[in-house]
């Protein structure tokens, strides 16, 4: 088919942004051949790079575009059809991504964002902007690091019924909980993780569940019908567990996992908590090891359920729920009758 | 959204076609509600029933539609938008459910198929014809009893880039294999299975390897694009395997389970076989018990790999990868602006 000319701009460039602007290059003949879409990237965000735009196509790695003086300029001079939302954020509000994502779809461009906080604070706004706009907002990266979980949701799970979502979504928090198995103490766990590079320079907000609460909001709201907020879960961590806890737990074959769960009772209500369970061997979270993540749904048409687990992803697995993002939102995921 | 009338007609009506009638029922207002589609049945065919077809409608339980003489006049007298195709097959060349849906198709129907054979034999021809006649040609039900296979790669995994896709597919085998590892025998592991109504009268069909070899050109010919036929699968059953074997490897916490894989090779050739293999605990194809399938795909943008797990799954689970497959072909998948 002939290739389209998709207009790509990324807001934020760190880690996520510059593994999906590698992947675009890598993909580019599979994105024409198979979905017919050419990207052309004609803008960059960054603290360190500033506001950079050239409607004509710009490098982002080496930007020489105009230096626009703040998002809504850029987004008239680079005039993106797509915008690839990835910046550092506070995550108990979401901002600035929540800000620039408004920004992003009032301007008439579909928003894909690798950030849970905007899906937490802001689902139902965006949604119904992308929807007046016409365009799309996804953020299939937001909750499990690129692996599918709304996408499945939507174009696998249709009317599946679901009754509750379980999942390992906060890596950080196996990581230490592995290391105390071995022997550390918690503190110690959290700062084999730090320099792993794993953990956050303050990593509190992965070891006391908050992570994962956002996480189970998202999938509560979006999945679930539900409006739950962050502080409204029932939210335990690690911090308080013992070492003697995790460790009797390992050797008896059920490691202690941090686990958020959400569940719709059968009149309608979402209930959700977080907290360190032991995991059975044989039960869909307790392969949680290193960086792997584990969603499981359950519903009435799966009698055991139905787990999806990704093992030890990396930037460039976040980057791909991006890219499948991006040929969703643009209309060129197949269906019924494309062939 | 105003709801649009669905003609569907039952091509067999056994265990999995029951099962999807009454989901079609306990799924009514949903379908409305959330995807716009009526659902009514025209006609229903089955070696007890016979070809049995009414225009206005019938009910299949208690079918009291004309009596055609064949597919043809059925299909002319049902008028089918969708075909249900779940009928008994000779699953070494895929009749006759290959000659039905050759019909269904060339009449203008949308096809959706529970069984694997034809899309073994007749994948690119049916999907050809499907193509020119602007239908659907789907059979998510065929490899993993209903769990998300065909639409995951569809929807979720655009450009992935799998380079192999491993798994369980067949829960006879796997249900044999735990007997012996109980201490029975092969032959008394088959018995019990099929006391238990989950191995074939024949069952040599699962315990030889066909049924995951099939599966497998499945996956093979639609997923990564090769054109394997099932006799050209290096297969080894489990039937060869001592008691002593199967119960040493489930001792040292790595059960035995007949698994089927296959690959591409960086020069695009695809490899596939079925063989016992011991799988480890931890591994993605370690928690297969029961009649649990996993299935798990390698891509580079996985770099531990995406593994789906479906827990004893049950006819309504084959059904629901039917309903998802209803809802796809008739365009009602939400997509990209819907929302």
């Amino acid at each position: 088919m002939p290739a389209r000319r998709v207009r790509v701009a990324f807001l934020g460039f760190g880690i996520v942004n510059q593994a999906l602007h590698a992947l675009l290059a890598r993909r580019r003949d599979g994105m024409a051949r198979d979905h017919g879409i050419e990207c052309i990237v004609t803008g960059v965000a960054s603290r360190r790079l500033g506001w950079r735009a050239n409607g004509t196509g710009l490098d982002p790695l080496a930007p020489s575009g105009f230096e626009c003086a703040g998002v809504h300029e850029w987004l008239v001079a680079s005039a993106p059809d797509v915008v690839f939302e990835a910046v550092p954020l506070d995550p108990h509000a979401g901002q600035p991504a929540l800000d620039y994502l408004r920004a992003a779809i009032a301007h008439g461009a579909h928003a894909v964002s690798a950030n849970k906080g905007p899906v937490v604070h802001g689902y139902r706004e965006l949604s119904a902007l992308a929807a007046a706009r016409g365009v799309g907002y996804r953020f299939e990266s937001a909750v499990m690091d690129g692996a599918p979980v709304f996408s499945l949701a939507r174009a696998c799970l249709p009317l599946a019924g679901l009754t509750a979502v379980r999942g390992v979504f906060t890596s950080t928090a196996t990581i230490v909980l592995e290391a105390v198995e071995r022997g550390l103490t918690i503190a110690d766990g959290v700062a084999e993780a730090q320099r792993l590079g794993i953990a956050e320079t303050d990593p509190s907000y992965d070891i006391d569940g908050w992570d994962t609460a956002v996480k189970l909001c998202a999938v509560a709201n979006v999945l679930l019908g539900g409006d739950v907020r962050p502080h409204e879960i029932a939210r335990e961590g690690i911090g308080a567990l013992t070492g003697d806890d995790v460790r009797c737990a390992a050797r008896e074959g059920q490691p202690i996992r941090l686990v958020g769960e959400i569940a719709r009772d059968a009149a309608g209500t979402v209930h959700a908590r977080c907290a360190p369970v032991r995991c059975a061997p044989d039960g869909p979270l307790g392969v949680a090891r290193g960086a792997t993540l584990v969603v499981h749904f359950e519903a009435d048409v799966f009698p055991g359920g139905l787990t999806v687990t990704s093992r030890d992803p990396d930037p460039t697995t976040t980057a791909y729920g991006m890219l499948v993002d991006l040929i969703d939102v643009v209309g060129a995921i197949p269906r019924s009758d494309d062939g």
